[in-house]
């Protein structure tokens, strides 16, 4: 039987999360949704924007981790509310969202698309959180190979590396396409990608990386651990509880 | 003798640290200065600029921490560089500022002006920092009665107040004079200013604050201690080593 691609078993799991979701009554009338960015959200969002428009699922209150998703939930016609706004206050019923790399312990790497800050934001008051992967993102450890974005004010760049250095990583300033600069995050920041030689301990370095002053956001998600699904190259979803 | 009042002081401590920091030889020829913001900050600015343009200092490259000590330093003719340009590379030899509270062991609550952040920058990342202040900022601890500033990223407001709610503290969005909506930073932040019922541990929760998704900064500074000035009613001026 053919393999699926990678971008079929995003667009596999994306659906197959948010149908199981709903099926298992976490994504319920009145919910308050988190929507993640990138090409494994995505299909997450319009397989949400589906049930929504077909009337199975009522009263959902969205609030998305970028301006790309934003504009997809407007093409979509979902509304898209703040965090602030009375309804959400701050605290979602769960969040969907991908990531770019998972270790066996659900520690997560994130920030690929530059929207770590906001999706961090959602993800960590969220009170279930749902991970989307295709099987290409499940490793054995973090920090060597897919590099740890970390997003920095632009004045604290030099100050910044100069510390991470001292952690023993390798920092690159993300570039945007075609050399017109660096990277601005939706929060005016530039990102740092960054490696390390050798595996390393997320956990203790998410919080020694973010207690830096000029830091904003580090890739690291170790806090709220979430449920992940992962779709294969046979067409099976699998689940890490 | 008639007392001096508070703006007398500021303006005695910042000229007199200044003296006595050439004298000292700890700003010299060539020095990369931080220069801090706020009204006790700038007469240090200004003693500074007097030594340049006379000529008495050569060669000083200065990095200001926000908008206003930059346009003071535009008025005074003093060349400013960027924390990354080639002279600084994210690494100073003297940073001089104000401070809003210090305690005995030299903790500061800094904000009071929302330049926290780059302040931040600035004197954890200078080879020596110093303190000036008049002798009313001087207090036995911190938390309870000038407000601990906290820049937080506009997204994630309630979230943030949710999690210092949770760590005992009272929070108040900082809003502009004549009611035209919240302060801004020069980051495109908010400040909430904090205070708890009781006295707190700096050292703790400066990095518990900071770890927060969505908080940028806090403004306790407990990391680079600093040498305090502190000019007094009596027009003596005293040093905390």
């Amino acid at each position: 039987m053919a393999q699926l691609t990678q971008s079929e078993q995003k667009r596999l799991v994306g659906t197959y999360a948010v149908n199981e979701l709903v099926k298992e009554g976490l994504i319920f009338d009145g919910a308050k949704v988190g929507l993640g960015t990138g090409s494994t959200a995505l299909p997450a969002v319009e397989r949400l924007a589906h049930f929504i428009i077909n009337g199975q699922l009522k009263d959902i209150k969205v609030v998305t981790t970028s301006f790309q998703t934003t504009i997809a939930c407007e093409n979509l016609g979902i509304s898209v509310y703040s965090m602030n706004s009375k309804e959400i206050q701050g605290q979602l019923d769960i969040a969907i969202d991908g990531a770019d790399e998972i270790s066996p312990e659900k520690n997560l790497i994130k920030g690929g698309g530059a929207a770590l800050l906001l999706e961090k934001i959602v993800a960590y008051n969220a009170k279930r959180f749902i991970v989307v992967a295709d099987e290409s993102k499940i490793v054995d450890s973090l920090g060597t190979k897919f590099p740890l974005p970390v997003e920095v004010i632009p004045e604290a760049r030099f100050a910044v590396i100069r510390r991470l250095e001292e952690l023993g990583a390798h920092c690159t300033l993300r570039e945007a396409v075609k050399k017109c600069g660096p990277v601005i995050t939706d929060n005016g920041n530039i990102i740092l990608d960054i490696l390390w030689d050798n595996p390393v301990k997320p956990e203790i370095l998410e919080d020694t990386i973010k207690s830096i002053t000029g830091v904003v956001e580090v890739g690291f998600f170790t806090k709220n651990k979430p449920q992940v699904f992962v779709a294969h190259g046979d067409g099976s979803v699998t689940k890490i509880e």
